[in-house]
């Protein structure tokens, strides 16, 4: 019989991941669709006309789009325990923001791999750093001295930031950059492993040195896009 | 005696009047406060350091930013009705995903204004109504032939769409276009009579004259913008 939840992802994606870890925090029994590199399916095309792109999740084969937006749909849509946000609104709010905060930073990363200049390179690492300070200051208020973001379990900013940590340890080997250490971003390094080794999550965070081969045939097409 | 809500804005801004209507909607007693073109205030430094952006709403001094994310907010921590956003989850999950485009989108409209070239004008306005056909069809699913986005009543979806109208109608003049009308957005152009009638609304949308009086201290400067 068909399964009333599906995912179309594609392993190296962080947005696929982001639902990976909340379909199983909430234990929703999912048929996966891979999608692939070389052609979108019509399944995608159909279910995500505006842009395309992976994660969609098909709940009674209607599509949600937008990994955060389907994270929050699976909070809401399946309300058994544990929940994914926050009860109190401004703890909310507060994940909310910075979620949406890393979506929009984490890209300096690919920066710093891509800069042709050491002005670049210094300009982007920059801005890496400062992403890195505000989140581990925001670690520091959200977590209020618990393991996770979230308190004492996994919860939604924990999954927004954590399904970065494969490419962020590619992009640390890519640029030589260390962006976790224990000077500068001492609570997030150990958040970091953390999370990394939850039964949640450590299914779904691929391999480092398998991102490492990925990355090599997806680096050269960024380059290109980024000097037309 | 200080009130428990503030809010920050700046009256053109299409991202302060959403949290205004959010507010007007819950009978939300705050009090405004007005920032300036010429400089930020200590007190918007100090409660929004990452994006220095109105709006921001201070709810017992704590700050939260980002106009959907306040939206959201206010939905939450003033449980009143009406609600903001709809109660089921997926119809919940289709508002967040086009209140998210409506904002990534509607600066297209500004690349209409500013093109330098036919070529480029004539790219633009296609996005523009790319969006515009995006959202007409998205009326007519989310309203179920009812007056508003959330149904009878204004909603999240509505506010996020409504907010930038005074700024459609600068750029339809600006621009010599016509974005909303009969024959390709009829849904669209009755709604947006609609929504700028509604008592919760008429009191924060600008009037069109003193926005392109205000327009025409702004696109000088976003002119000289894009050509750096």
């Amino acid at each position: 019989m068909a399964k009333e939840v599906k995912l179309l992802g594609f392993w190296p994606s962080p947005f696929a991941i982001k639902p990976k870890i909340a379909l199983h925090l909430k234990s929703v029994d999912y048929e996966y669709i891979e999608e692939t590199l070389q052609s979108k399916s019509d399944l995608l095309l159909k279910t995500n006309p505006v842009y395309k792109k992976i994660p969609v999740l098909l709940h009674h084969n209607k599509p949600i789009c937008e990994s955060l937006n389907i994270d929050e749909y699976i909070d809401e849509a399946f309300p058994s325990t544990p929940s994914i946000l926050p009860a109190e609104p401004y703890d909310r709010a507060i994940q909310r923001f910075w979620a949406a905060y890393i979506d929009e930073w984490f890209p300096t990363f690919r920066e710093v791999a891509l800069a042709q200049s050491e002005e670049v390179r210094a300009a982007a690492i920059e801005k890496v750093k400062e992403g890195l300070s505000l989140l581990e200051d925001a670690f520091v208020k959200c977590s209020k001295g618990k393991p996770f973001f979230s308190g004492d379990n996994i919860g939604y900013l924990d999954i927004a930031l954590g399904s970065y940590l494969g490419w962020l340890y590619v992009y640390e080997k890519l640029s030589n950059i260390n962006a976790l250490n224990k000077e500068e971003t001492p609570s997030l390094l150990t958040w970091a492993e953390r999370f990394s080794a939850a039964d949640a999550v450590k299914d779904y965070i691929p391999e480092v040195d398998k991102l490492m081969e990925f990355a090599k045939i997806i680096m050269p097409r960024f380059k290109a896009a980024a000097s037309n």
